[in-house]
């Protein structure tokens, strides 16, 4: 029996979507639990940031664009994959540490996976092409967001110099290409490339982008 | 050919609500982007605050009505109004700065214009009046929450006098308004007003409600 | 008429779920009322972190399983649970304080209830028994996250020994009860008393985790 070529090429993406979205996640939990190591939280405190740090962006597109319950509830792979990073963390982090700014690299890598992953999962529901930018910049630094929020931190998103930028970069190339008819694999590599490449350039240089001039004093804020 | 009378009214209701949302998400992007502009934030870092701060209410209730993929997230109008904002505050921060507390000014209108919105989409989309009100409260606080949280602030409407409670009663009118048959654009510019009025007052006066007594330093938590 | 013995089981084990929901919420919304005193807050502040940390995880459950929108929205008895526990907190919040550690204990009250309550009401939906316990985890560790990241804490389940670990084995429990084909009612009193167990057992003797061994000042983060 011959297979549908059509299914066949969605059912490629799709997996490659579920590659770029459990990379992700591998790489944000790293990272949560880098910043928990460094919190001196014990072992749970580091398996569970790793979770919500490796999951959030994923969840979050999930129950945006309507796939509930969200892949990263239902389908085993997440959580071992996030255990797996936090364990290795837990056990090896010195090794990792040896790495320059691990966690800012690591970092990186999430945002890029999750952008291209957010804005491809997107179009697949068949939502509209800028929904599908938006949705690949709030997968990506959805993970960011939370390993920072629960740690006190301002969100990266918010202090870092070209973030959501890159992400926005990321998921545009996707999204262009598919109107353009290249090929998913090719569009999604090449935005990963992109927004990766952009976040490292800007951490290495220090990069800022224009601040308002700050004023005076006067706040409206109690 | 006739139109649907009926129909007709839902969708000036739509319309209406529609335009609500889009004032108060620009307004809650205007907040958030001057606490953005206040924290030194780069120009990236004020557009994700306002639009963040800016929809956040917004998709938060259209999550909890099933109305998925959620407006601000499908229709490029929330995401321009958000944008301009943005610009605005950073371009013309010191103009805005010249109004008298414009942080809690711009937060006032988004509540009320939010509370309004919420309870009034809650009830077209079927759910009973108690809903409407909650739902109108969680709209209207979404977006101070957000920016709160991302800020490293205790959310506002954990701090201030009458805000939640401001929300409250603008939420109310609509609801009754509804179950009294009202227009519905009466009953949510009877609200809207109700409610913005209310919350100016408290700023005004530094009205305070009761606190509970406290206590002696025995502390339960670690 | 006889009535559907099937039906009448589920119908029981949904009275289950729903009491231990309001269970659940009764003792987190104390907690957040508690935790609100001790912050000064005034009366809808109070009010409002009763009901944020009473309703976080069953409406977080909700969403991700797709039970929209959810009991805790639409069911009066979630927002009057809330608002009793906030007024009780409010006036005898100094009786309450005679407990040995008040937040701790109502807090791992929440949790068993919630892990429970999770855990049961996801294997209703026909999801898979990892996602249950998943999911019983989450439920039951939401009311502490919202109360602590509203409050600026780091959350609970990040710091705590024995936190999550706690909910997971009462999760646990329930899903396996429930592949045993133990009475629903059973493994779900169980899972709570051994969750509750666990995490008062952890608070009173201060058992720690271990920790991953910290290093040197080297830091990734900006």
């Amino acid at each position: 029996m011959l297979e549908d070529p059509v299914s066949n090429v969605s059912s490629m993406i799709r997996t490659l979507v579920l590659a770029l979205d459990l990379g992700g996640t591998f790489v944000f939990a790293l990272c949560g639990a880098l910043v928990a190591v460094k919190r001196r939280f014990d072992f749970f405190g580091i398996m569970v940031l790793a979770l919500a740090a490796g999951n959030a962006g994923g969840i979050t597109r999930d129950l945006l664009i309507g796939a509930v319950p969200p892949a990263a509830i239902t389908d085993w792979r997440y959580l071992l994959t996030s255990l797996v990073a936090g364990g290795i963390t837990f056990f090896w982090h010195r090794a990792l540490d040896r790495l320059q700014r691990p966690i800012l690299i690591f970092d990186a890598a999430g945002l890029a996976l999750f952008a291209v992953s957010g804005s491809q999962k997107t179009l697949e529901y068949g939502l509209n092409p800028i929904t599908a930018v938006l949705l690949g910049v709030i997968t990506g630094i959805g993970g960011g967001v939370v390993r920072d929020v629960f740690t006190g931190e301002v969100p990266i998103v918010l202090r870092a110099e070209i973030y959501a930028v890159a992400a926005l970069a990321g998921a545009a190339v996707v999204v262009i290409g598919g109107e353009l008819g290249l090929p998913s694999a090719i569009a999604m590599s090449g935005g990963a490339i992109l927004c990766f490449g952009l976040r490292l350039l800007a951490v290495h240089r220090g990069w800022d982008l224009p601040k308002a001039s700050t004023s005076h004093g006067t706040d409206g804020t109690r």
